[in-house]
C-alpha cells in the first residue's frame, strides 16, 4: 500500500452517480440517484430531474430555510431512510462555512451531499530520537469507526462557533488540554476530499493544526471519544498510515499532509506530486474552475 | 486585490485553446494552435490534427528521443519562432521529473507545453518582533522579471541532478550560503500552477523549502541574479504579495504557500479553501482523475 492508496481511498466517488443540489443557482449538495429519488415525496419543495434536483420553494431567509430542511430530515427518519440525528447544525454552503444558507442536521450532511468542516491537530513532540506523534484509539462504543486510530484531536465543526474556540473545546474534551496549551496549536492548512460513503457523499474540508507538546504531556480523555492514546515515533505513525487501514480513513491525510510539510516523504518519491495534490482535491461546487481535460 | 488573485492569475490559462502533444499515449504537453501549426514542418515526425499533436516517428530511446526533439529545437529557433536556446536541460515527463522520456531544452518546454520543475526557498529569522523573511530583487539585466521581488533562492531543475544538490547549488550561487546551511533547509511541498504565458503553457511544480536563518545571517549574491535582499517582517511580505505587483508571479505563490503553513491567514478568511486547494492546481495530464463537473 502506498500514501497514494489512502488518499485515492478517500477520494473515491463517481461524479456520474450523483446529481447536485441547487437552491437558487448555487451547488449546496450532490444527491445519489436513489437519495434524489426520496425526496420526491416533497413535491412541492424540491424539482427532481435526471440532472438535478432544486429546491424551488425555498424560503428566502436563513431560518425558514433551516426550518424547512428540518421537518425533511425529520422526514427522512420517519421513513427509514435516515437512522438517526445527530442534534448538531451544520451549515449548508456552496463555499466556506461562513456563506451558510441555512443549517441542516450533521446526520443529514452526507444524505444531501453537503460540505462538512472539521478540525484535525497532529499532537507531536521533538525528541532527541526525532519526532514522535500521541496518536488516540477511538473507543470500541463509538458508531463511527469504533477501535480505530484516530488524530490526538479531532472534531467537526457546527455551525457558529469561532474555529478557535471549537479548537479549545475539542482539545479539552478530548485530550484534557487546557486552553492556555490548546491556542499554542498553529493552523498549516486544510485538507479537502470528497468521498462517496455508505451514507451519502462526503465533500470535506479539514482544517489541519500543528502542536508541539511538552515532553511531560500526557493526553487525558474526558468525553469517553478515545480509550487510549500512545506516543510513537513518526516514522511508525507513516508506517501504519502507509501499510494499514488501522487508522480513521481521513485521519490518514491529515498525517500524510504532516508528513509533506516536516520533510518526512522524499520529495523525489514518484508519488509526491500527485500526494501532495491529492491532500487538496476539489469539491463539486457551483462554478467550476476551468479542468484540464482538453 | 487579494492571495487569491495571485494564485488566479498563476493559473490562467483556457484548456480549449491547446492542444495535448502525445507520444505514444503519454500527455507530454500541451500546444498552443499556432505552435501545433509550427510542427507541420516535420510531417513525418508529428500528425499535427485540430485535437492534438502526436508525436508518431517517435525514437524508441530517451537518447534518440533527446536527439530528435533538439533537432526541432534549432529549427524553431532558425525559424524565428523561439527566440533563443537556453542551454540547460529539461526532462520530459508525463509525471515527476524521474519518469522522463527525454530532454529539451529549457527554453523550448513552454512552446511544447511541458511541465518543469524548480525549487523555491522561504529564507527567514524568528524575532522577538516575530518572522521576518529575506527577499530579493531580480537584478535589472535578467531576462525574466527584471527588477521584480523574488523569494531568497529560487532555481530550475534541469535533469540529472538530485534535488539535495540543486538546492545547495541555487543556495550558494544566489544568496551565498555554505551547504551546510543550505542542508537545514525543510522540504515542506510542492506548488502546482499551469499558466498561459507569452511562451506557451507552463505547467510548472515548485518543490519548497522553509529555512530558518540565523540572526547574522546575510545573504550574498554571487552570479548576478540577485541586485539587493530586503530583510521584511512576514506582515510586510504579505502585504507586498496581496497589494502589489512587484513579485515575479510564481514567487508570489510560494510566499502564500508559507503563509498558509505557519498559521498567518487566518482560517476563517472566506478565500481560505479556494487558496489552499489553488497552491495545488492540477496539471494536464494523461490519466486524468475524475473532476466534480457533473
Amino acid at each position: 500500500m502506498s500514501y497514494l492508496d489512502k488518499i485515492d481511498a478517500c477520494n473515491a466517488w463517481e461524479p456520474a452517480a450523483f446529481v447536485p443540489f441547487i437552491r437558487r443557482g448555487e451547488r449546496l449538495g450532490s444527491l445519489r440517484y436513489s437519495a434524489a429519488e426520496e425526496l420526491r415525496r416533497w413535491p412541492r419543495q424540491f424539482r427532481v430531474t435526471e440532472t438535478a434536483v432544486e429546491w424551488i420553494e425555498t424560503p428566502d431567509d436563513f431560518e425558514g430555510c433551516t426550518l424547512a430542511l428540518a421537518e425533511v430530515a425529520r422526514g427522512l427518519v420517519d421513513e427509514g431512510v435516515i437512522p438517526y440525528l445527530h442534534g448538531e447544525q451544520y451549515p449548508v454552503t456552496a463555499g466556506g462555512r461562513e456563506s451558510a444558507r441555512c443549517l441542516v442536521d450533521r446526520a443529514c450532511a452526507p444524505f444531501f451531499g453537503m460540505r462538512a468542516f472539521g478540525q484535525h491537530l497532529n499532537g507531536f513532540v521533538r525528541t532527541a530520537r526525532g519526532i514522535e506523534m500521541w496518536v488516540g484509539r477511538r473507543s470500541a462504543d463509538r458508531k463511527l469507526y469504533p477501535g480505530r486510530l484516530d488524530n490526538l484531536v479531532a472534531g467537526g465543526l457546527p455551525h457558529g462557533i469561532a474555529l478557535v474556540e471549537n479548537l479549545r473545546k475539542e482539545c479539552a474534551e478530548e485530550a484534557g488540554m487546557p486552553p492556555t496549551l490548546a491556542d499554542r496549536a498553529v493552523a498549516v492548512g486544510a485538507v479537502t476530499y470528497c468521498r462517496d460513503s455508505d451514507r451519502g457523499l462526503k465533500p470535506d474540508v479539514m482544517f489541519c493544526y500543528d502542536l508541539e507538546l511538552p515532553e511531560d504531556f500526557e493526553p487525558r480523555c474526558t468525553d469517553g471519544e478515545v480509550e487510549t492514546f500512545y506516543r510513537l515515533p513518526v516514522k511508525e505513525v507513516a508506517e501504519i498510515v502507509r501499510e494499514t487501514d488501522d487508522f480513521k480513513l481521513n485521519c490518514n491525510l491529515v498525517i500524510i499532509d504532516f508528513l509533506i510539510r516536516h520533510g518526512l516523504i522524499p520529495q523525489d518519491d514518484p508519488q509526491y506530486v500527485a500526494i501532495v495534490q491529492g491532500l487538496r482535491s476539489p469539491l463539486p461546487s457551483s462554478d467550476q474552475r476551468p479542468t484540464p481535460t482538453n
